[in-house]
Order: C-alpha cells, then structure tokens, then sequence
C-alpha cells in the first residue's frame, strides 16, 4: 500500500495550471450593503483604456495573491451570516460507517482509506443543523420577508457592474431589436435584494446554500436571472491525492460551470466528497441514490427507506448544496417505458424502476416524501427532482412515460414548497427541436414555474463524439425557452469517461449555449461583452479580440497559426488579408459619405485614393 | 522555379486518406427511370443484419473501385442529358488571358502558371452554352412541363431507400409529435420527379447544374427538401499541386459538403478553378467579383462592368454552378452602415460599397442586371444574390440597411425569374435567437420563399475559436424555419484560415445543424438513420453506433479511450460501468412487468435474481 500523497507532482501541476488568471484579468470585488457581501467578479484590462467585467465563477482559486491549502479547504463566506441567524446549532453528527467509503462485498483496503482520510483531516467540520422547529432554507427566510445576505449577493453578482456598460446599455435603449424577446420571463433593469427574495419565495428561484456549505459564493438559479450551466465530476477508479480530485472541480469552474455535480461511486466516495464540498466556492450536487446503492453492494432490490436517509443526513451534514432525487418515478409509470426505443436511460431512475417493480410497492422516495423535505429543511440542502423517465432518444421524446413523471415532480414540488424547501426540477435529455418548446410548456405549467434544470436536450441521436454540440443546440434553445440551469453534455457523452479536455469542450460549449440564452431573452448587460468584443473586431484590436472571448488561448493560438507576429496583433488589418487592407479606412469613406449626404463627392472620393479593404468576417466563408 | 508536380507525395497521401470509405460501408445506387438516372448512396452494414443507406456527397471518391484521375476529372454524369436536349452548341470560347490568373499589378511568373496549366492539359474541355434564343436553366425547362433527369436524380436522392427505413417510418406514423412541425414547409411522403420540377418552376428550389459541370451528380436546395450545407474552400497562398487543392474538396465532401464554394484569390485562380470543377461532384459556386478584383489590382473603383462581365463568362464556360452576386447593395443603402457597431463586413458588399461611394454611382450589379441573367440563363448558372450589407455583429442584426438590401434581393428575384434564372438568397451572418425568426419572415416575404442560403447565423460574438458552435445554434434553428442551405462556419472564423481539421469540426458542426432542421421539419425518412442508431445503443451494438455516426473514427477512438478491448465492443454493457451491469436485462424485467400489468409477481422476480444495471445514457451526467 502506498500512503496517498496530497501532492502528487501531477496533480500539483494541474492544480497550478488551472489557477492561473485569465490574460489582462484580475479579480475585482463589487460590495453589497451587509457586512460580508463582497462579490468577486473578473475584469479584463482592455487596450484601449476600456474595463470590462464578467461573472466570475473560479472563486479564490484565479486570484493568484489567495493562499490555496487543499488540505485545509476554501476560508469560510458564509459563516457569519449563518450563526448570526441564531437558528442552527452544531452538533456531534452522525457515526461515520464503514460502508461510507466503499461497496458492500469487496474485501477494502482499510488502511489505505484511513490514510486517506487522514490526509485531509484539516478538512472536519462540525455539522451545523437547524435548531428543533427551525427551518433554516433561503426560501423560508424569504417568506419572512428577510433579505439575507446571500440574497443580497446574488443581486450584485446578477447585476455586475453596470458602469463600463453604459455605452452599450445606451443601444438597447434606443433599439427595441436589441433587447430580447423574454419569452415569459419577467427581468427587471436591475435585480434588487428584494427581487432576489421575492423570486425564492415564490419558488421561481433558488439558491443553493447547505448551511454546512459556509464557503459557497451565493448564486442563484431561475428564469429572471442568467441561464446557469452544471458540470459533472467523478472520482477517479483509484483515488490518489486530494488534488487531483479538487482539481477537475478547479479545471471546471475555471471554464464557467456555475454548479458542479459530485457523481462519484465506488470506493472513497464520502472522503471524495469531503475534499470537493471543502474546497468548492460553487454549490455541490449530488444523487444519493448512487451512494446509497454502493452501500447494498450494488444490488438495487435491497435498498431500503432506512439506508437512504442516512446517506442523506450523512451527505446533508458534509455540506451538499441539491440532492437529485428520483420521487416522481412512480410505480405505475413504470410499464408506460415498456415499448420505448430505449427503456429508462436515467441511472437513478433505474435504480427506482428496478427497486418498484422487485417488490411491486409504491417507490420509497415518493412515500417518504415529507420525510425527505423534513430534513432538507434543516440543512437547506435544495430538491432537485430528478427526471428518471426522461427520454433517452428523439423516438421517446415527449412521451406518456415523460410526461407523467413529469406532472409527479410538480406535485412534490407544491408538497416542498409547503415546508418552504427550495425545489428545482430535472429535464431531458433527448428531444429534437420541434419538440422543445413543449417540455418548457409542461414543466412550467406543471411545475408552477420552479426552476428548470435540463441536460442538453440533444438534438439529435447520430452525432456520438460532437453531443456536446447536438445538445447545446437545444440548451441553448429550452435556455431562452425559460430553463434555468443547463447541464453540459461533453464529446464523450455516450462513449467514455470525459478527460480534462472534454470538460473544457463541454463547458464552453454551454457557456455560448446560456450565453446565447441569455441575449434572446433579453437580460440587461448580457450582451455587453460582445458589443465590447465587436467593437474591438472592428478595430483590429487582436489581444482584446482574445481577451473578451471565453477561451481567450485558443483564440490566440488559432490567430497566431496564421500569423504569429506579435506585432501583428496591433495592427489594423485581419490575419487572412495581411497589411494591404484596411476596414477602418472604408467606413471613414462610408461615414463621410453619409454626413455630406447624396452630394457629388465622388471625384474629392476617388482623388483621396484609399486602399480597398476585407473585412474581418470574411475569414472562411461566402461572400 | 519548380515545375508543379501534380503529385506530391504529401497530397497524394491526402488525398488517398480522404478517399477511404466509411467503416462497413459501400457504394450503392438507386436508380430512377431515365437513361443513366442513377443515385448513389452509402450503405452501412449492421451487425445485426440491417442495412442502413445514408445521403452521399462524396461522389466516386469514396468507391474504391473508381479509377480517380484528378488530372482528367471525374467521368460525366449529365453529358447525355445536355447533348440530348439539343439546345446547346459548343464554342470556342472566351480567349484566355494573362490577366485569368494573377494580380494585375504584380510581376507574375508567366513560365510557372504555363506549367500548373500543362499538368492539367486534360482538363480541359471545349464550353457549351445555350443556342441562340435558347434558355437551358432547369427552371425553364420545368415551367414548359419538363421533368429532366436531373430532376427525377434529385427526387431518388432526396427519398433515399425507404425499404430499410419501415419499421422507424411506422413509429411516425403512429405517433404525431415523431412527425415534426415543418413550420409552414410542405414536404410530401415521397419526392416525386413532378415534385421536384414544380418546385423549381415555382422558384422554391433550385438544382445548381451548369451545363459545363456535366460531372455533377444533382441536387435541390429549397425549403421542402433535406437542408443542404456548403463549404467553403481557397487556393493555397502557392500552389502547388492539383492532387492539394483538389483534396480540399474532396475532403469537404467526404464530410458532407453539399455544395463547396471556391473562394480563392490571388494567383492562379483560373486554374486552380478549372482543377476544381473538372474534379467536383457537388455543385460549386463562386464569388466572381473576387477574380474581377484581382483584374484591377485590388483597387475597387476601378472595377467596370465589361471586366466583370467578362468574369461572369469566363467562369461560366468554366463550369461554376453558381454565382453570388452581390446585386442588392444599391447606393441608397450605403449610408445607412454609417452608425452600425461593425459597419460592412461582407468582402463582396464592401468592394461595391467602396466602388458606389468613389463613383457616386448605382452600383453595375443592379444597373446590368438584366444583361447578367442573360449570361446566366445561356449556361445555367444560378444566382446566389449576396447579402453584402448583412451584420457583422449581434448589434447589427435585422437593422435597417440589412433589410432594405434583402427587400431590393426579393426585387432582384423577380427580374431573375423572369428570366427562368434558378435563384437563390444570401443571409446573415451575426443574429441573436431572438432575431432568427424574423430574419426568415422577412426573407420568405419579399424575396418569394427563393431559396435561403445563410451563414450560421452566430448566435453571439464571444466565442472566437468556437464560431462553429455559436453559429450551430442558429443555423440549426434557422434551418428548421425554411433556410434551404447553410454555409459553414469553421473554429477558426475570425481568426485565421481553416486548415484540414477545421473544415471537418465545421462540417460536422453543420451537418448536425442541417440535420437537427430535417427532422424538426419532419422529412419524412431523416430520423430513421437516429432510430437505427438508438436502437444499436440500446443493444450495446458498439461497432453500429461508431458506423452509424457522423464521425464513426471519433466516436470509435472516444470509446477506445476508456475500453480500448476489441472484445468489448460486442459485449452488452456500458464503457463506464463495466460487464457487471446490464441494460437489457432490466428492459426484460419492466417488459415482462408491463405484460402482467399490477398483478403481484414480486416475489417471483426477487427470486429470478439478475444485476442492477446503469443505462448507457449516464456516462458523464446527473440523475
């Protein structure tokens, strides 16, 4: 046996590597009114004097002057806030199990886990719950009419700052076609605390906040705010640092994921988890179905309403933000995947299917509903009601068997909402375009319009190896449709296990899916990022060109392979037509032109001589 | 100098690796009921016995029996048809000229660009045009009631072999939300030839067929036939082989270019022109102001109607299918870019903006414009009218200069119709969701539901090195509204120049985007190949899902990554979870379940035992 080391020169490497800052950015802060609101965002110096900031979902880990120690975790956000609520109390916790790190029937390495665990021994807190007959969940606050600081958070975060905008604001005030089409959703110019609690109270937002989550950066997912985007993460077969694991959750916030999944199983997944929730400035996700089966050694039939509530006060105290959980796949729905072209695709929802249809009984998550919402409530862990009967292709798109999960998942949310636990619902999937706009419909009837939170959908079924741009496809469009949160699809969907790479591939994919979204629909400031970046195309100014992209090397690495002089990053001309061109040099002519009107000025046009120009959009394509 | 070598070692081994056929595919024909209509198409071998036929722009590249020759061309498809009509003579022809090849202002080497024409002696073929008082476009002939062979070759292709695809066509017919919403298309059960020939008499489909392109194998752009995609292409900075420049068609092609459009300039544009279409199976188009530009030296205004007239002949004896012809950018129009965020960013738009404003003239495209579909008409070339003023940028989308030009392209459309000229119409470009919509209302309006052909569009502008996914999202959504054809956007769009990765990562983009349309419009047979391929997932078919994707190498070395075991592919389980899980037996249970409705058999499948298994769908997801 070999004693983990936590820093392996490998995934010391990595680490490093996804720490550093973006080009011409640094981290910037803007403040709320409570103490403690101090929203990080990034601002990207650009050549031209120009500021421009965005939202920023790396936490401390791209501010290379924050003191990063893996073992010891992130510094605590939310902390003060949380006791200063005088609600919750800490307390011993539940008994840590054998069964906690690994499957039933295999003989494990004992001591390799306890080392492990040792190694990151920095990293114990103290569970924290509600006090008796608290409810301690951002959505209970907010009907109380209490503005939490969390709340206060998300509305700077939202806004960003609106100063550097202002030129590009000025635009869509003058030009109705510029300012979206919101397809139902109702955004204010500007997202006030009050907003924020107004939206979590009516259940049209959450904000995952576990009160054992103290280091989590407050955001907020709903239709009148960004479209947000999930990335998942695993553990590796053989875990070996802590971190390599804490890095893939570094890597993917690094390329925008604003929420991360934790879908490890196998062996080490709580100290897995203890490591990700520690060090993470992003809310954590998890399906506790997945430990729970580890638990029972795999073996669906033998799970038990017991078992699983343990595994979700044990993953409720670690400090996990949502829970996805299957309760809408019900018994009698189970027949209607009978004659579907490809069954139940939905990991958790055959699990469930398997469990019913063994026993013949009503599933226990749907039974133990109330149960279930008792202790979200005192951790304010969020419902993510999983969607175990989504399609698994086009063929069973929109489907009976969807459908009448789908209506389920809306009762259990008006039952959450009844303990003021915050619920977001999951969605497919695999629906082709036409069939898109209906599962925004039903959700947002069915489901009184908490927030959506769909995978892809994809598109189409022939594309194994690029899914991650048949889905972002549909992301993009159930984005605007009115979904909150986007679950990314990397290029290994239906193929492998992502690498680095893949997580990159996938998360920018999304990241112009929601972006994308988030134009159409209209959000102030959305599109000023690429008014900035236009206005630095038409001015040739490359590195700003870079800079404002969401990869800024390989737009640089792209630009330099057919040009690479770096002084041709300052000059006037497009990297395919060379010095001889010049784009500003026509549109003085034309803006000339238009100022003297339709007055003969041709001879005075044609004496000054100019040069012809092509323009930067002509690069690789018609016309 | 070095006299070209047409075949270098490097291009010969391209191209060779461009020609390889598909994995377990093979060259099939469909044949239709005039002389020599006969289709060819790519038939993938199942392994469980299927035969699935897929659409082929490959050409006889991909069959490896086809004796290619790049320096003699492709063998003649059309030549019987044309001869057979007895409308047209051949004719000496245009003189060529110094001038066809090179820049004016530049010494040129004269010996050099003898010897790239030598090595290319065979290529050459005596032009044909229109008899006198003859008009020889496929529109003419369809409004005298003709159904040519180009059209019955068009409709077999279009229908594809419907034998294999019955058991997914019921499933449609069955279930209405599998038909699609053709959002005002009108696309029969079966593309008849009488079908076809009255969509091209009507306008709302051309088949790009130059009588001196008889190596074309046919095809239909129109909005009631499968969405079309084209590529674009460009000679190299030195030329130096025909076997390089004509694999970059070829490679094209083999990932699905429709149509390829030739936008080289600079040196040797007229023979690498004649490589090119003598070598094409696809229709090409080209941007003949380009070559007129180089005639003049690059400088604008001293562009002339007779040398550009003389283009329009050179290359229409030369065989280019198309021409874009950026007609619709009138004068009036110029300064109505004077306050927009990226001015003009059409290459072809801002050469006749330069040249209006230094004139203050109307511009010759639209003052001549009757005289060019003269020319057009005498070969059957059709227009591709070009959107010289579209936007650069999500801030320009839809503004007014966009709009007044696309009216005048709807004006231009009836004059060219007049003419039975087969025409087709250019679109943006930047547009957010938002806009698309409107984008295609107006276009369907004023230009008379004439073909669209659109770039993208970009669905926002911060995704430099990513373009072709910001603009799959629009395309796709574009393509299901009615565009008939859309023009690829590569990683590399504002960056630099696409090289051979590049063209394939927007190809694929494209092609999902295309295809994405078809089935959201429902043509009836698109989503049999995504039925045969959920199917082939659902039974752990491995080798079936590589060869029924888009990309069957990708997705297969993806899988690899993980599994690399040969073995493994046949074997019924997932790269994720190994050989402990099985999908299909869980499928059985819910089956036999669903057979024996509610009745208790719990015990009785508790008893039969069996595995837990995880769907193949949760490789790298939630839930």
């Amino acid at each position: 046996m070999n004693a983990p080391d936590p820093h392996t020169p490998l995934a010391h490497a990595l680490l490093a590597q996804s720490r550093e800052p973006f080009p011409a950015s640094r981290k910037v802060h803007a403040t709320g009114m409570q103490p403690g609101v101090s929203v990080p965002m990034r601002e990207i110096a650009l050549t031209n004097g120009e500021r421009v900031t965005v939202y920023d979902t790396s936490g401390p880990y791209s501010d290379p002057t924050a003191a990063i120690d893996v073992t010891r975790g992130l510094p605590d956000v939310r902390g003060p806030w949380i006791a200063a609520r005088g609600d919750t109390e800490t307390y011993t916790g539940r008994t840590r199990q054998a069964l906690d790190d690994g499957v039933k029937h295999e003989a494990r390495d004992a001591t390799r886990i306890e080392a492990l665990r040792a190694s990151a021994a920095g990293l114990q807190r103290t569970p924290r719950r509600a006090r008796s007959g608290s409810n301690v969940t951002q959505m209970h606050y907010a009907r109380r009419g209490i503005v939490t600081p969390e709340m206060e958070y998300v509305a700077v975060r939202e806004n960003g700052k609106r100063e550097w905008m202002a030129e590009y604001l000025a635009d869509a005030g003058r030009e109705a076609r510029l300012r979206g089409n919101p397809m139902g959703a109702r955004i204010p110019e500007t997202i006030t605390p009050a907003f924020v609690r107004d939206e979590v109270a009516r259940g049209r937002a959450i904000i995952p906040a576990n009160i054992n989550h103290p280091e989590v950066e407050p955001m907020a997912i709903g239709r009148n705010f960004l479209v947000k985007v999930n990335a998942n993460i695993g553990n590796s077969a053989v875990t070996s640092s802590i971190e390599e694991e804490v890095d893939k959750l570094v890597w993917a916030i690094r390329w925008g994921a604003d929420n991360v999944m934790d879908l490890s199983t196998g062996h080490n997944i709580h100290t897995t988890r203890d490591w990700i929730v520690r060090n993470s400035p992003v809310p954590i996700g998890t399906v506790p179905i997945y430990q729970a089966l580890e638990k029972v050694g795999g073996v669906a039939e033998d799970l038990t309403w017991a078992i699983f509530r343990d595994t979700l006060i044990e993953q409720a105290e670690q400090g996990v933000d949502y829970f996805t959980i299957h309760a809408g796949l019900r018994l009698p729905f189970v027949h209607l995947t009978a004659n579907r072209r490809t069954g139940i695709v939905s990991r958790g929802g055959s699990i469930m299917a398997k469990w019913c249809i063994s026993h013949h009984q009503e599933s226990f998550l749907y039974t133990h509903f109330e149960e279930i919402c008792e202790i979200m409530k005192a951790y304010d862990v969020s419902f993510s009601l999983g969607d175990g009967l989504r399609p698994g292709s086009a063929a069973d798109a929109n489907d009976e068997a969807q459908f009448a999960e789908l209506k389920t998942l809306g009762e259990l949310t008006q039952i959450a909402w009844k303990h003021d636990v915050q619920t977001m619902i999951e969605g497919p999937g695999h629906v082709p375009m036409h069939l898109i706009q209906a599962n925004m419909d039903e959700q947002l009837k069915h489901c009184h319009e908490a927030p959506f939170y769909t995978l892809g959908p994809l598109t189409i079924d022939i594309a194994p190896g690029y899914d991650h741009i048949a889905s972002a496809i549909g992301a993009a469009m159930i984005g605007w449709m009115g979904t909150a949160m986007l679950c990314y699809v990397t290029p290994k969907e239906h193929l492998g296990l992502p690498d680095r790479d893949d997580v990159k591939q996938g998360l920018i994919a999304y990241k112009i899916a929601a972006h994308a979204a988030d134009i159409a629909k209209g959000h102030p400031g959305a599109r000023a990022r690429d008014d900035a970046m236009s206005k630095a195309r038409f001015e040739f100014r490359w590195h700003d060109q870079f800079n404002l992209g969401l990869d800024p090397d390989t737009a640089r690495d792209f630009h330099d392979e057919t040009l690479p002089k770096d002084s041709s990053k300052e000059a006037h001309f497009c990297s395919m037509c060379g010095p001889k061109f010049c784009s500003m040099k026509i549109t003085q002519d034309v803006r000339d032109f238009a100022e003297r009107g339709m007055a003969d000025k041709s001879a005075e046009f044609k004496a000054a001589g100019g040069e012809f120009y092509v323009p930067v959009d002509a690069l690789s394509r018609k016309g």
